[in-house]
């Protein structure tokens, strides 16, 4: 047995104690590995800044340094994140959906864990914290792959999670870091009946060969090129001040707004006040030769614009004719993540939404809310791009299954009791 | 772009006219399909008899050519399934879940098609019309591989069945065949962005194969070695009537008992009477070493027989000293699918159906209850034994994605909006 599987059957074990725990016993869990994590805040940083300064040393860029640190904030994050879970509704105590057959069986449908989920993903270390967090709160284990760039940080802060855990009477080995490189990550994605979920973070080659090589199922966290959609109808103010929030709040994540599409009848009106508002905010755009009429000193984008997630200050603005071409291209360039239209004419808003097939859909809001969070889950382990299992924000509710429990009093298939005659 | 991604493309565009022709359109679809399938029933039977008799030729066994085989009432048993599904509720008409959130954002999580399905089944006819009504119910376009035996009558099924669908304005392509054969079936398995989900029937070395290989999403529907446990407290006539039916009701299919366990203290008035009831309805029994003292004329166990799934009138007896006996012999040899308590103790019932982790889990009923119809689903495409997207009988609910519809008036993450300090 290789290291890899000895860990996945170790997790195996501790997920069925931590799904006996019942929710009290997670709840305390959860509060546990908060208290943990702010005692230990000095060791964490100390373990980050080692890594930090072997990145600058290797001469990363300033974004995946900015990814890799840690500071009090972002730790008091993780804390918050712990707290908040450990406040959240446990998914294993919801009833489950129950009905009676005409035979009498009574059919309930209750939430189970799924077992042993695994995370790979780069350098940010609250990922760590935020999927720990999550596996307890819906009663699984938990491998972590991490970029080994972050290797020190991770690898402490699981220590701390799991001293946390630990003191609340559940195994250690609930949470466990993965060692090794990219073969320790194709690994795990061979771990057939050992490893019941794996979620790849972020897209790539690592995702491409997971998928081609995953033997284990695989819920993607894929890449989101967001569109704002500006109809005609649009009340302009509104739609300034979200695209203005989708592209700027927060460039770097995947719900943030690559493109924006400005109805014809409004480009004229509206692209001057949103060159103004996003210039003054330092984002470079990249707009089609109709739209570069209307915005004085942008650039002409090229036909890979309309694909690209920058993760940066860079927005690419096309004028579209009317909805239809909105639509067609959002169905041509979306990756299925969070597209938003603006407009106060509610007949088009239910036609967009309807139309558009994508893990959130927006009317009138920033594409910044598809988040655990700010829907309501406590948490979340990524926003799921493709359509099985879950879609959008992966919180604790996506991370249980069911099971049948099927009460009768003697009830048969043959003819007394059979419900049809099959 | 190859036949079959080509198929696939054009089974998406169907996909799309499928989903947007309502609930309604779909009924009707639904029951032009049946009413299709009756008036060409001769042509049906026609083309089954030309595939039993190269079946016959080729050497098939007894049990292959059954379920091979069609007649007047497995027809309509396809055409009651059929007009089960039409009568069934539309999973998307189905009311989201809605939540408002406090920045006043409304959340709703709506019902949506996954898009392209795609089964690999064997040998049964019937397996093609379940597939269809499900997809046409769900809203979504199916993709079928037969295995070669079956081609003609399939081939003229899924004609049959895309006659229903033109003639109410569906397009014929949201039911398609893949000719070829095991090179064709992996195929499918790849068409990463073309399929949607993938069910592959049944176990053996296709599976195995489309495990390794496929880029798609895959729900398994794996095999079914399903214990009957007689408990101590067991009312001995209902676990008499339990066992026989799950074991001779349906010996093929994969909800039906492989293994009896009975505990030690009922195991001298129980073993005999099952015997007898059993024997007489040409079971063969294969039992341990303690049952053996009860069961004259069984024949002795081996270690392989506990892991059997026989699918033939072959029934594993086990005496187990106490019901956690019970469970560390489910555990070790439960392929999760459907596994049954017979007592009268409620204590011991409710540990059992909480620890026993399978698709399915019974007290004081058949196991054979494990099918979409006999939990009211209208119809499955299969009882699926892994964890992820959907566990037990996938009928049309288990057919459907979703994505989260979010509207609201000018919200953003920034500071005014904001639900929390991220």
């Amino acid at each position: 047995m290789t290291v890899l599987e000895q860990s996945a059957r170790r997790a195996r074990e501790a997920a069925g104690l931590v799904a006996d725990a019942g929710a009290g016993g997670r709840t305390r869990a959860l509060e546990l590995m908060a208290t943990a994590v702010t005692g230990a805040a000095g060791t964490v940083l100390a373990a980050n800044a080692l890594d930090m300064a072997a990145a600058r040393a290797a001469g990363h860029p300033g974004a995946f340094l900015d990814r890799l640190r840690l500071d009090e904030g972002r730790l008091q994050a993780m804390v918050a994140t712990l707290r908040d879970l450990a406040a959240s509704p446990d998914p294993l105590a919801q009833p489950g959906l129950a009905w009676t057959r005409p035979n009498g069986l009574v059919v309930e449908r209750r939430p189970v864990p799924l077992g042993v989920l695994a995370v790979i993903f780069e350098s940010r270390p609250n990922v760590a914290v935020d999927a720990a967090a999550l596996a307890v709160r819906s009663g699984n284990a938990v491998l972590l792959k991490a970029g080994s760039e972050a290797s020190r940080t991770v690898n402490r802060l699981v220590e701390v999670l799991s001293t946390g855990l630990a003191r609340a009477g559940l195994p250690r080995q609930a949470v466990q870091v993965v060692p090794g490189d990219r073969d320790a990550a194709l690994g795990l994605a061979r771990l057939s009946g050992l490893v019941d979920l794996l979620v790849p973070r972020g897209g790539g080659p690592l995702l491409r060969a997971v998928r081609a090589m995953a033997t284990v199922p695989l819920v993607e966290t894929g890449p989101g090129n967001c569109h704002v959609y500006v109809d005609a109808a649009a009340d302009m103010a509104m739609a300034l001040d979200i695209i203005v929030d989708a592209k700027t709040q927060r460039p770097g994540v995947c719900n943030a707004a690559e493109t924006l599409l400005v109805h014809r009848a409004i480009a004229a009106r509206f692209l001057p006040q949103a060159t103004a508002a996003l210039s003054s905010r330092g984002v470079t755009l990249r707009c089609c030769a109709a739209a570069l009429k209307q915005m004085p000193g942008a650039q002409l984008a090229t036909a890979e614009d309309w694909d690209a997630e920058y993760l940066d200050l860079v927005l690419a603005v096309r004028v579209v004719p009317d909805m239809a071409g909105a639509l067609r291209h959002i169905r041509a360039h979306s990756t299925g993540h969070s597209e938003a239209i603006v407009t106060e004419d509610q007949a088009a808003a239910a036609a967009f939404l309807s139309a558009v097939d994508a893990a959130a859909v927006y009317h009138n809001a920033s594409t910044r809310f598809t988040d655990g969070g700010e829907f309501g889950f406590g948490g979340e382990l990524g926003i799921a791009t493709g359509r099985v299992h879950a879609r959008g924000p992966l919180g604790p509710e996506q991370l249980v299954t069911y099971k049948y429990v099927v009460v009768g009093s003697g009830q048969t298939r043959g003819e007394r009791w059979s419900s049809r005659g099959r």
